[in-house]
């Protein structure tokens, strides 16, 4: 079912039956430190390399939803997940150890949500009764990657953002248990492109997409900012945020402030961790979803949370040629009755 | 619906309305010629770099589809696409200049059916009325990204494949018309990982995935290859086929000799066009399903069509880490009725 030009209803309101969130050192030294399931100290997580630690850390964090769950992995019917190197291959390298059938997500660090969405089309189709969806992100590794090895030594400027080092999953199930949080909507942004071509301001490049996916919403489903209970955008951070508002302001009349809180300044002390313009990468909106988010719908202390993950679609090539950053975001309502207990 | 333990069913029989492929003047010297819709000489497309020209037949694939469908992009509800380069910018960045909602997908070389499956899962459920699926590679890029630069010359070994250049598109609709093929059946594959590591040996890599997913198919819906009138793998080529052959033959008891044919083997000459073992690249199982397959499912020479898009999950990184090639293959049963004229 449809609502408007741009929103999917899922009628049947699939549950996220169970959550996992497993980050680094860094991020359980942050504000979120007690929601998340565990953490591991160790950077390279026992591997040999960055991508295969971020491997490690996505297959921990599925390892972990199947026990919670109490499934095993043949009772899951698919896997949408993906990550933000190269080629998806943290994602590739880490199902490789599930046999679960392996639908690849690419949505920069929208991933999170959008593996969500595509999990919850199918298992309100009645097409999947058990679906995760997940993602992952490693510090170490997309440094080397998007910008420069980190023995290099760089300077950091003012609004480049941490990627967060994690992986987050859910299992999206047909459940009916009213205790469990449910996925009522979902919006699939269009790419926006303003012209940024700053790879170290991914706040100012994501702003936008975030502000029209919100804006086209909240039209859709003629709801008003104050009707949610949390709008949480995924890893603008500080910048990006500050933009956000502005953009909505003025280019649609919407004030989102009272309800606005963003992952990308959730999960660090943005002063004291040295983190600049605030957290980012997939893990970044995964991590604080498949924590704090979930559990507060799942306890009763949130009703009601627009969930939009941001990704920008740049590579470290098209950087080089001097292109600007295309973003895009995606969408979620969650709703929770909290515990009947 | 579902059939055995991994088919998924489409009740409702998603129609595909409409299909193009646009190809580089290697492809068009191919036997397949006659069948693509748009052959574009300049390897570069008129652009400055791979990339972008890789982005320029992806452009080009949908902007064709749009016309001959006869639809806008705000009659799209979404798009589901994807590629091979990093960050899958290749699609990004093509995508930037359609308005449609855009959910990314990854599977390697197997993007071109994973594509259409989640647009034919989204359409049976009434999500979407028309979704387009699409993806795209480009010899040069793919080169540059995963082999060597084109201007060192290297050597290419006997048991490379020669990455297609081209784009492919399908419309996936709602629409009943019994004139379009239609898509009744799908399968989304585990990761296979036999333990290959020569990224010049893709076919090897891939054959057991595309073996486990043929099995599992068949299996699952209770039929035999004769059953088909054709079961397409994507992109094996020579050395992978007979690799399939020696696998479905002594692991499950299946000949499919008399039905098989492969993507890569199909659009180029093999012998002489100087491809080795044949074709690869997302376009390659892309274009050949989005020209002569789908003609002939269309005016009735082919009714009953299993493809078999194979991926392989390497990068250029964990192949320098000395990894194995995690594989994986998606399937799609296409049918068709033929012209009613």
């Amino acid at each position: 079912m449809r609502e408007g030009d741009n929103v999917i209803v899922f009628e049947n309101k699939p549950s996220v039956r169970c959550w996992s969130a497993v980050v680094g050192k860094k991020e359980s030294e942050g504000p979120l430190a007690e929601h998340f399931d565990l953490v591991i100290d160790d950077i390279l997580a026992g591997q040999e390399s960055w991508e295969l630690a971020e491997s490690q850390f996505q297959r921990t964090s599925i390892g972990l939803l199947l026990k919670k769950s109490g499934f095993k992995s043949q009772d899951i019917d698919i896997i949408f997940a993906g990550d933000l190197l190269n080629q998806c291959s943290g994602t590739g390298y880490c199902i490789r150890d599930f046999e679960i059938p392996f639908s690849g997500v690419y949505g920069a660090c929208s991933t999170s949500v959008l593996s969500v969405i595509n999990a919850a089309i199918g298992v309100n189709a009645g097409q999947f009764d058990n679906a995760i969806a997940g993602t992952s992100s490693h510090f170490c590794s997309a440094e080397k990657q998007f910008r420069q090895p980190l023995e290099y030594g760089g300077q950091r400027t003012p609004t480049s953002q941490w990627t967060v080092t994690g992986a987050a999953s859910v299992l999206v199930t047909s459940d009916k248990n009213p205790e469990y949080p449910k996925i009522e909507k979902a919006i699939i942004g269009k790419i926006v492109d303003k012209g940024v071509t700053d790879p170290n301001n991914m706040g100012a490049a994501m702003a936008p997409a975030a502000a029209q996916t919100i804006a086209d919403f909240l039209k859709d489903t003629q709801t008003l900012p104050e009707d949610y209970d949390m709008i949480l955008s995924g890893d603008l951070g500080k910048i990006g945020s500050k933009l956000l508002y502005e953009i909505l302001e003025n280019e649609f009349g919407i004030n989102i402030r009272n309800v606005h809180d963003d992952a990308g300044m959730m999960i660090y002390y943005i002063d004291e961790q040295d983190v600049h313009s605030g957290g980012s990468g997939c893990a970044c909106c995964g991590s604080v979803l498949c924590s704090k988010i979930l559990n507060d719908l799942r306890y009763g202390k949130l009703k009601r949370v627009l969930v939009v993950a941001t990704g920008a679609l740049l590579s470290s090539i098209s950087t080089l040629q001097g292109e600007t950053i295309p973003s895009v975001a995606h969408g979620i309502l969650l709703t929770g009755e909290g515990s009947v207990n």
